[in-house]
């Protein structure tokens, strides 16, 4: 049972049958001067102006590029290029994803001016108002919502102060996109296919056309993503993302009542368990939790034994087990963590099942490590 | 009738094979620490083992990148990165991918050192052994096989030089991997599975253990391409790469015999036609022409027309209409050029047809510019 559908959701079936249809019909490069290669390029414009429509720009403003990563390098570095002579100073709250910190450290050495976040992961708003005044700021980095605790965060506010500072906001998006409404209002705009079902490796940037952005890499026939990106991926994205845009309300429903019942049966039956993330203002498909007691990668595999797929915040990954510095810097556990993602091909049989056998795992993990009794 | 193969083939069938299991098995992030990530995992391990025994090479030398040009750009700065305290300069011959040039040129404003080449496209090493040795350089960059032309370079002389130089050499074999037996010696190779019948939009680049490189760009986990590369992309590449290595001998044989025919006829039917390229040392599956007083565009417009995918380094693609710099380098016609590759689907019966279409085509484009009777 796959429940880490945070960050990435099984294909959704709209994505499948969009890509075979794009793969068998534009394969050529869509720059050659054949009906082969004019039929990958419509199918490729096509594509960035269904996502255009999506996201609420113009066509023009729409970006491919190599991964949700790269989008968001790319927009930090091509940002700061264009405003060089302003500085290379970067705002970022401090629960944005690690790329965006990566590329402000890449920037300068020192990485980004970080904003606080409270208990929820909420930025800070008076303290972000002042460090986007701050002089050299080349850029502010706020996301929509977070992928690992599902907190929304108030970007309308924050885009109000960089507006006052004069200074642009890339709003990272990849968590939320397809699954709640994204901001009307921004500069820079990434989100990422793979978090609606759409195919991964691809990543989306808009970029308004009144925001000044040069690309910081070498030239190419494809400014923003050099050598282009997958005809068929992209076409696929745009499909899928029209697909989940259509179901969406009736998914938000269905699957906000799941994590309802998620939230409070975890809380209930697990002891000494920590529900984190803002409890009304958040994506409606992720639900995390930290276990006093336990190793978040212990508690993965012991799921996984069982069939369970779930992600974890404090190992989230297999080379990079590290603590979430997003739970860390809400003041939450950093261990024991267990991140839910419900997709649309999750039931409430198995968000019952999961529950069943949550505090039995819970309690072996603990048991195998001594910390029965603690 | 697709005779574009130079540069991006239709896909092998075992591509598509090979995609769509590693889209149904390995759609989850590899990089999760359950059943669904690790199966991701497995098909990426194997397919860079795979990719790493058809080039010759280590798993761990071995890195997926976003496209050719990607794998171009990152190799050039890397390396440049890597011995910054030697210097920012770079030694290409005249006729290398634009992408070296361009990458060159991102990393010191006067663009690379270029070595000359004879009227077939094949380098100087004279000139190139005299360039290598200019202090200040932190990479030479050789194609192993022109694109373009299908001359292929005298690679292991070139890196004769470089080793005595203490300068690594980059061997772009986009355009030959699967089609010509690769250079076994080199410091990094880049390949293109687009080249081959493979995925577009994914890049391989083979870094020697003992060639010192630095990403040049923000850390990620996956240093090489941030936010990875797509699975199901690096498996059929790999896939792709086994079957026409497997059909090479044959396929060689059969395309050769093809592009001879071509060439004659070419030459004997079609007046004022110049055949470019080196006639022996050359790729088994291209062929390019240029004609006099004839716009490339027009021609490949005309041969559309008639159901004829062409490619041209006069109007080689929709949006860069410069003419070829490979082609002013060896001091050819940079006008009136037509590109033709071979594919493991084109039949004599193919190339017998678009011959027999050949000079009428180009009489009328002739007559269309005036240009008739001159």
């Amino acid at each position: 049972m796959y429940l880490d559908a945070a960050g990435r959701a099984p294909l959704h079936p709209a994505a499948i049958q969009a890509w075979n249809a794009a793969q068998a019909e534009g394969w050529a490069d869509p720059r050659g001067l054949h009906a082969e290669g004019r039929r990958a390029r419509l199918l490729l414009e096509s594509a960035r102006e269904s996502l255009a429509d999506s996201l609420g720009c113009r066509t023009a403003e729409v970006h491919l590029m190599a991964s949700h990563t790269a989008g968001l390098h790319g927009a930090v570095l091509a940002v700061a290029r264009a405003r060089r002579r302003i500085g290379t100073g970067v705002v970022a709250s401090a629960v944005e994803r690690a790329a965006v910190h990566h590329a402000a450290r890449f920037l300068a050495g020192g990485g980004p001016t970080t904003v606080p976040v409270d208990r929820h992961g909420r930025v800070d708003l008076e303290a972000w108002a002042t460090a986007v005044r701050e002089p050299g700021m080349a850029l502010a980095a706020l996301q929509h919502a977070n992928g690992e605790v599902g907190t929304v965060q108030p970007v309308a506010a924050a885009l109000e102060a960089t507006r006052a500072a004069g200074v642009p906001l890339l709003v990272d998006a990849g968590a939320g996109a397809g699954h709640v409404p994204l901001p009307e209002d921004w500069d820079l705009l990434a989100v990422d296919p793979a978090g609606w079902g759409g195919p991964a490796a691809l990543g989306v940037l808009a970029v308004r056309a009144r925001t000044r952005a040069l690309p910081a890499w070498p030239e190419d026939e494809d400014a923003w993503s050099p050598g282009g990106v997958s005809v068929a991926a992209a076409f696929a994205a745009a499909v899928s993302l029209e697909a989940v845009l259509r179901e969406r309300a009736e998914e938000d429903r269905r699957r906000r009542a799941l994590v309802d019942r998620l939230r409070a049966r975890v809380a209930r039956e697990v002891p000494d368990v920590d529900v984190v993330g803002d409890p009304d203002a958040r994506l409606p498909h992720v639900v995390t939790f930290s276990c006093l007691y336990v190793d978040g990668e212990a508690l993965l595999v012991e799921l996984d034994r069982q069939g369970f797929a779930v992600g974890s915040g404090s190992a989230c990954t297999s080379s990079a087990q590290e603590p979430s510095h997003v739970l860390a810097a809400m003041g939450a556990l950093t261990h024991g963590n267990v991140r839910i993602g419900l997709h649309r091909g999750t039931t409430a049989e198995d968000v019952n099942r999961f529950c069943d056998v949550l505090p039995a795992a819970v309690a072996r993990v603990r048991g195998l490590s001594g910390a029965t009794g603690l």
